[in-house]
């Protein structure tokens, strides 16, 4: 079968990477199409890779018959109108996190994909494709740890860029321990709550730093994660499950111990969420493209272009999130509701 | 100097551990008088003790002029009385926790002790001569952390004492992370909240296990501990404090390693308490002895016959434990009220 | 540019793992043609693979002007004649350890690679393409470690196949740790001695094991390799450098950790090669292929097809493992002689 | 009964941390007599200590009738006269190492001892008194490992006194390597091999460090020991025993575990022996008081005065090394030769 040419929406920071992890390191599929509002940008990059265009109109580049699957990795108020447009023209799309900004538009989503009958939207949430949780998910299910109780999380990051405030600590942080909660109880979220501690002091104003997430999911689990995103020191994440027959914990992050200074040993720890998760996005992409590849190989009969968290997964993590941000203001637990999921046949 | 005789009143567990301790690792010391309500078992272990008498009644053991200091193991409601009677005949006491069961008696003891201008009452939290907890509290005061933040404990018991309940989880395990929590952050604790995920199925009824006890400080700092007493794994501790320039962890408990199942590698966790602190435990006597007998040495000038906790940090951690036993009913934050400490001169 | 057009040869164990990594997850190269001396067995692999043929005879396949690389994982007394083939054809060709099974006919590999005047010939020892491995080479050329003085591995094995004798143990698992010297320290072994300690009992006849390496390289640097291939425990490979100033592990392989039975954490060992360095295997193919792909862009001037290790590397490791087979009969060093590099102009 | 009268010969460094050791941290023991040769820094120790004398003459000080036992920590060339005086005494008598400083005199002080059918003499090696060391012992004893086959050890010293040699090297640093083989081993060792690999450039005139140690033992298992004395990191000791059924490492080294410097996790490493092995040398302290208490009580009868390794044990490993500093000067093996235990009844 030929490469699957994907058209890769957003060419920041995120996209910049997918295009170079598909053109380098992905099997099966090329960049066929860049789009950003920076046109230039996307002008310039389109030209160091051969059999590349650019497309100034993202809906023109979802629209296009030259391209067969869309990487949506566009800031995040435009999502709704690009996934719709996918939907449209039935391109199966990997939506960086998140969905949608808000939980109504959200929904909206998962209601026209369900409507369509076909699994066409898979979103970015790139842990449930690294190695140690996928270890830590296998051990749960095989019931080695017994029923699991409570998680404590750790999410910590050297630096944020200028402007990101305590909200973007809610939506950007720990939307992702929202997903990782998710993905190992295999269970919703009941209500969030953000405590605010002694704020460090290197932290600029607007943005409350560290906080602390309570959240509780519906069967009466207990999570708890500390986000701290101005540390100065390295990109941790750290999770522990704790179950009724043990405990099991990832993100220890041993390799090259070294022993140098006077008295000290130690090691190095991943700088970034690039290192960290760098290989995990090449495992998600990859078997985003073989799902979609494989879908498109069935022809008409073919239901689900994914390999992974769906429209559902974004809306439940978007909803918790704006559930956390209201918390963030009173400091008081938010109780999280979700429409029923039965009552939207497919999603 | 001629070995300081010591009374230990209460033979049980405990209070046996501590008699073995004096007579066969502490230098300076010596059982002069055991005590227990059960008299037979203290006339047996007197028995085996040269020099070493059994005394009925354990305010005739405090009183006996052949008595230089008390080692208080009794079961805490009988504590008030018996240190009043240590304050009175001015016998230096190590009482092991609790000081007594509620903030009034506690805060009496306090005032009595106050009163005399003399440090006669020295509080068993043991942590506080652990050598990773000092080297904890070390790091924290020569500010390599910068300002602490936010601490995260964990408390897992293999298993408790039947008729253990949810209130002993508070009083007799989270007393100790309250104490932490002072030792560390040199301040007082503010409020207290405990919540009650999913049950362990293997807890016995009238045990909530495990338990989240979230706390606040004065300034404002965050500290959550999770307590789970029925894992069935091991007797495991652990801290984590994350400051402003770095965060520090102790209790990974790494020891003798060893691979020899097939794929796996792996080392042992301290079965209990008396294995995971039995040094501290020395450390702590030996550090008491030394204390008192450099203060009978000084005669009537003495002020100060401790080397560790006192008495108003025994009175801190109960009422915070009681606020706590609040809260298990209610799930909700109970704010901590203790005396102003300036209001009692000399505590 | 269209993809790289790969030849496997040898579609056993090895040559199937490379089979499926390009066809699976590497970008820019496919598998145009398999060929094994079991002509079913290749035939029936091509079948599964779009655009891809099955080539009885080795050496059509490397003529086949539809091909423009070879991969050769084919048994090591045929790598002489096809690597001689290749460079006949002018086909770039990643050649699975060892170079060839004599020093003589490694070194006549290298010298008509060196008339060419083309790097068209890479050895396959992944470990240089590992994470750790290559974490470590950069510590030591940065300094941070001071001149290295000593280096200590160990290399276990669960289990070997049937008819692994006792110098498989040196030409198949020692081979790794020779080029592991000669990478980090840049320099030639200089000689070697095996040492045969008390036996494992459950080691096969015809098997000595453990072994105990001990080179020496040029300059008088010492290591020691501890080679056990029958430990029933997991595939464990560990390698610490120690320097003027300071030392540096790799290999203590921390993933998950967990407590669950009683008293016991631990976490899990990689079971084989594959896994251990199954992502080195990823890194060292994809970026053969991209400096393949390179070379051939870049048209008759190019004169290097590789990215690692060459035939110059693949003829020194043969040379030590071969005095090593004879240190194995006579537990004495064993000089190592290489014919001066300087005289094949070059190699 | 009444604490232990200790006569402590020779206060440098070691014997002055004995004092302290008796006097603060043993019970059951006093030090009734110092003794050094530089007799004014003796009276002045003594003058600090209740009911302790200073005696000029080392032979006094184990003569005198107020003197239970004796603690040498002399140089080691007058061990022996001081060894068989204690002896002539019936004095029990615990050794630092060497015993003595030639394989002749040590045997004499074996064959002395025996011929007075009591132990009365203990050798200070304090590692088969450290928990990991003994938790390492068990783990052999009860089989865990199954046979052990290999050991492999590292003993780093940050820096060595002015005058340290490459003898000392193998006297000094090789001698408790030695003595671990021997304990956890329970077999001689039949032959040593120094190899000087390029040395440190720190390392002074006179000294070649590092130096790698290859024992094989009786029944042919392996060890081998990096010696490096210069390194200016810490002080690290690390073991590894590899058995039929698996491997176990001790000296891994973590406690308190930071992250802290941008991009770094790590610890701290004992700095030097006293912190490494404190706690050992307490626990030896204690077991030898008790011991020695025990015998005298036991009256005329008693036959072993000892709790830890005897005069054989002194008297192998100063054979063993005194063989270490041949192959120091040839780089070649050098068999060990003891006379036949059996041949000395009693020993």
């Amino acid at each position: 079968m030929s490469d699957l040419r994907v058209a890769v929406l957003g060419v920041g920071l995120m996209g910049a990477d997918h295009v170079k992890r598909i053109e380098g390191r992905i099997s099966g599929a090329r960049v066929a199409v860049v789009n950003d509002y920076l046109t230039d940008k996307a002008d310039a990059l389109a030209a160091t890779i051969p059999g590349c265009r650019s497309v100034a109109d993202p809906l023109d580049a979802i629209a296009d018959p030259e391209v067969d699957a869309v990487l949506l990795a566009t800031p995040g108020p435009t999502h709704e109108k690009q996934l719709l447009a996918c939907l449209d023209h039935r391109k199966p799309v990997l939506c960086e996190k998140p969905l949608t900004t808000d939980p109504q538009s959200s929904l909206e989503v998962v209601r026209r994909e369900a409507e369509l009958g076909k699994r066409l939207i898979q979103v970015g949430f790139m842990r449930r494709f690294d190695d140690e949780y996928v270890a830590l998910k296998a051990m749960l299910d095989e019931g080695e740890l017994g029923r699991a109780l409570v998680l404590h999380c750790v999410h910590r990051n050297p630096a944020v860029p200028h402007g990101f405030d305590s909200s973007n600590v809610v939506r950007d942080s720990l939307v992702h321990e929202v997903d990782v909660t998710r993905f190992l109880f295999d269970e919703e979220v009941s209500s969030v709550q953000i405590v605010r501690p002694t704020p460090n002091s290197a932290a600029p104003e607007g943005l409350s730093d560290p906080q602390i997430a309570i959240l509780r999911t519906a069967s009466g689990r207990h999570v708890d994660v500390e986000l701290f995103v101005t540390t100065g020191v390295a990109y941790e994440v750290r999770t522990e499950v704790v179950g009724e027959h043990g405990s099991a914990m990832i993100g220890l992050d041993v390799g090259l111990v070294r022993k140098g200074a006077p008295g000290v040993w130690g090691g190095t720890i991943t700088p970034g969420f690039r290192e960290r998760f760098g290989r995990a996005y090449d495992n998600e992409i990859q078997r985003w493209v073989d799902a979609v590849r494989t879908g498109l190989a069935a022809g008409e009969a073919a239901t689900d272009f994914t390999d992974g968290p769906g429209a559902w997964d974004g809306y439940a993590a978007t909803v918790v999130c704006e559930a956390g941000v209201v918390s963030l203001g009173t400091g008081e637990p938010v109780e999280v509701t979700l429409v029923d999921r039965d009552s939207i046949p497919g999603a």
